[in-house]
C-alpha cells in the first residue's frame, strides 16, 4: 500500500500531481528511482534500470526462465477493494507464481504500468513501491519497464525472469499415467474472498480476513516449487485458474487423463459452512489460490511426503493421472463418479 | 495485417467470434498456436511457449538483455489508422528498438494482449500474426505472454530478451565530454506521418507513403546497434522520444552537457517544405523515428564513419557532448545559440 510520511497505508485516491501534471517521462524517472536498491544485491544485473534495457548475466550453467502476467482493473481487481501497494504486490506475486510452477528462483522483473491520465502520481508510485517491496522479499529486482497513459482502466503487466538448474524445470508435459496429483496448501480461499468483495456474503471476521488475504495478497509458492524440483519431481503447474482447469492442462500436455477425489481436496475449512454446495465450485474452479499441483511418480511419492519440510505449505494427494482423457471427478479413490461442477472463470466480471 | 484465406490484409473490425465468445483461455491457446514455429529454430529455448514460463539458455558467455514496451490504443495508435498485423509488428519493433540501442541480438519476446471483450478474435490473432512475422524476421521467438479482457482500449505490451557479448552493451552513461553525437538514418518522418494521420495536412503521395511508413511500420535499427557495439562504441540510445529528449538522457546519464547543430540534422528532405517552421520541432522532438544516437570518441570517429557498412542506415554527426549541463542548440558547429523548440510528446493525445 502507499504509505504516507508516517508509514500508514492509504487507499487509492491521492490528490495532485496526476500523471498529466508530471508527464510520463518524469513518472518513469520517479518509478525507476523508487525501484533502485543498494548496489551489490547479487542478482547478476550488469546494467541497471534506467538504460534502454537491463543486462543480466545468468549464474554459470543456470537456465533463464521467463513469464509475463497482467492484472487489469475491473477484471482482476477494483480500486475500492484495495490500495496501491497491494495492487503492486499482487501483480508481482501473480507473475512469480509462474516461476514457482517451474521450480525457478526469481531474479528480475520488468513492469509496465498503464494508467488514466488523471491518476494521482502518488497512487502509481504506491503501486511501484508495493511491487518493489514484494520483489525484495522474493530476491528479485525491478530491472525496467514502461509507463503509458490509457483512456481506460489501470493495467499492471509484469514480466519475470528467473533461473533453474539445467533440465530441472517443472514442466506441464512430464506427467505419466499412474502419477499421483499432489497439491500444496489449501484451496478455495481466494474464491471465498472474491465472493466477500462482490456479493453480500457475510462471514465471521477471522474467516473474512483469511479469505480476503488469499484474494488480495496472494503469495507465489516459490519455496515449494524449488523444493519439488530439488526432490526430482518433473511435472507441475500453478493453480491460477483453478484445480480443474490446471489439472486438465497438465493431463493434456502429458497426453494423459486425470481423476480428482473430492473428499481428498485440501479445501479451506470454512468454505463448505459458508458457501453451501457452492464450495465444490470454489475449491475446484475458483482459481487464484496460486498453490501448486504436481504429478509425482508412485515410487517417489512416499519419500516426497515423508521428507517434505515442515515449514513449507503441506502436500496433499488429490487424485491421479491415468491413461484416459480429460478430467473426471470421484467422491474418493475408487468411489463413484460425480458430475463436474461448472467451472468459474477467474475474472469476476464474467460471472 | 490480418490476412484472409487469400492472403489479403484487412483492417480491424472482423466479425464474431469475439473474445467473450471464445474466452481468454481459448484465445491464449490460439495465440500460442499462431506463435509456434518449426522446432530447432536455434534460439536456445529449452521449454517452449505453452508452459507456465519459457526457459532459455543464453549462448555461452553472452549477457541477457531485457526490455518491455507497451503500445496503447488511443495513445500510440488508432484502429482507423492501421490494421491488426501492423499493430503487432509495430509493438514488437518498438520494444526491439531498446535492444537495438544496447547493441543486442534479439532472442525471445513475451506478449501481453489486453482487449475489450467484444474485440473480434480474428483481429487479435492478426495482431499476434503480425508480431510473430516481425519476430521471425528479426530472429527472435515469441516465448509466452498473457491475455486479458479490458473495459478500455487495446494494449499490446511486449517484453524482449536478447544477448550481447559481455561488457559490450551500448550504455547511456558511457559518453564523455568531446564525444561526437552521431545519428543513424533520417529524422522527423514519423512525426510527419503522425501529422498526416491527425491533421488535414496534405502532401504528395510518395511523401505521404514514406512518412506513414515511418509512423506505422517502424523498424528497430538492430544491425546498426550491433555494428556500433562491434566497432567499440560504448554509448548509445534510441530515438523513441525525439533527439532533444534522448540526447538529454545520454548527456545526463554521462554527467555531460550536449550541443546539437541544426544544419547538421539528417532531417527528412520533405519536412521543411511541408511543415514550414514546425520542421524543427518535428525533427528534434517528434520522436518515434526509432533511429539510434551514439556518442563516439574523437579518436574513433573518422574510422567509424569511413568503415561504416554501406548497407546500414548512414551515420551523421549532429553535435557533441561537452562539460556543460543540459542540451543547447546552435545553427552549426561554432555558430550562434538558438532557442530550443517546444518538445512534442510522442503521444499525439497530449499535443
Amino acid at each position: 500500500m502507499t504509505t504516507d510520511a508516517t508509514g500508514a497505508r492509504r487507499p487509492f485516491g491521492a490528490g495532485p500531481p496526476t500523471l498529466t501534471d508530471i508527464g510520463e517521462a518524469e513518472l518513469l524517472r520517479r518509478l525507476v528511482e523508487a525501484a533502485r536498491v543498494e548496489p551489490g544485491g547479487g542478482t547478476g544485473l550488469v546494467v541497471e534500470s534506467g538504460d534502454d534495457a537491463a543486462v543480466w548475466r545468468a549464474p554459470d550453467g543456470a537456465e533463464v526462465v521467463l513469464s509475463q502476467d497482467a492484472i487489469v482493473e475491473g477484471e482482476d481487481f477494483l480500486r475500492d477493494w484495495t490500495d496501491p501497494e497491494s495492487v503492486g504486490e499482487r501483480a508481482l506475486q501473480v507473475a512469480l507464481s509462474d516461476l514457482a510452477a517451474m521450480g525457478a528462483l526469481p531474479r528480475l522483473c520488468l513492469v509496465t504500468l498503464c494508467a488514466p491520465a488523471d491518476t494521482a502520481a502518488a497512487d502509481l508510485l504506491g503501486i511501484q513501491r508495493g511491487l518493489c517491496a514484494a520483489a525484495r522479499a522474493t530476491g528479485c529486482r525491478v530491472a525496467g519497464g514502461d509507463v503509458s497513459a490509457i483512456a481506460g482502466p489501470l493495467v499492471v503487466d509484469v514480466a519475470v525472469v528467473g533461473v533453474v538448474a539445467p533440465g530441472r524445470a517443472l514442466r506441464r508435459d512430464r506427467g505419466r499415467p499412474g502419477d499421483a496429483l499432489v497439491v500444496t496448501g489449501t484451496l478455495g480461499g481466494a474464491a471465498g474472498g472474491l465472493r466477500l468483495l462482490s456479493t453480500s456474503l457475510d462471514v465471521p471476521a477471522p474467516v473474512a480476513e483469511r479469505w480476503l488475504s488469499r484474494q488480495l495478497h496472494p503469495l507465489a509458492r516459490l519455496a515449494e516449487g524449488r523444493a519439488l524440483a530439488e526432490r526430482g519431481v518433473a511435472c507441475a503447474g500453478d493453480l491460477s485458474d483453478g484445480l480443474l482447469v490446471d489439472v486438465a492442462r497438465i493431463a493434456g500436455a502429458s497426453g494423459c487423463g486425470a481423476e480428482l477425489w473430492l473428499d481428498a481436496l485440501p479445501c479451506d475449512p470454512d468454505l463448505p459452512r459458508h458457501l453451501g454446495a457452492a464450495w465444490v465450485e470454489a475449491a475446484l474452479g475458483g482459481g487464484e489460490d496460486f498453490e501448486l499441483v504436481a504429478a509425482v511418480s508412485p515410487e517417489h511419492l512416499a519419500g516426497l511426503l515423508a521428507g517434505w519440510p515442515a515449514d513449507l505449505r503441506p502436500l496433499r494427494v488429490v487424485g491421479r493421472l491415468d491413461g484416459g482423457r480429460g478430467v473426471r471427478l470421484r467422491g474418493r479413490e475408487g468411489g463413484e463418479a460425480l458430475p463436474l461442477p461448472a467451472v468459474l472463470s477467474r475474472h469476476f466480471r464474467q460471472r
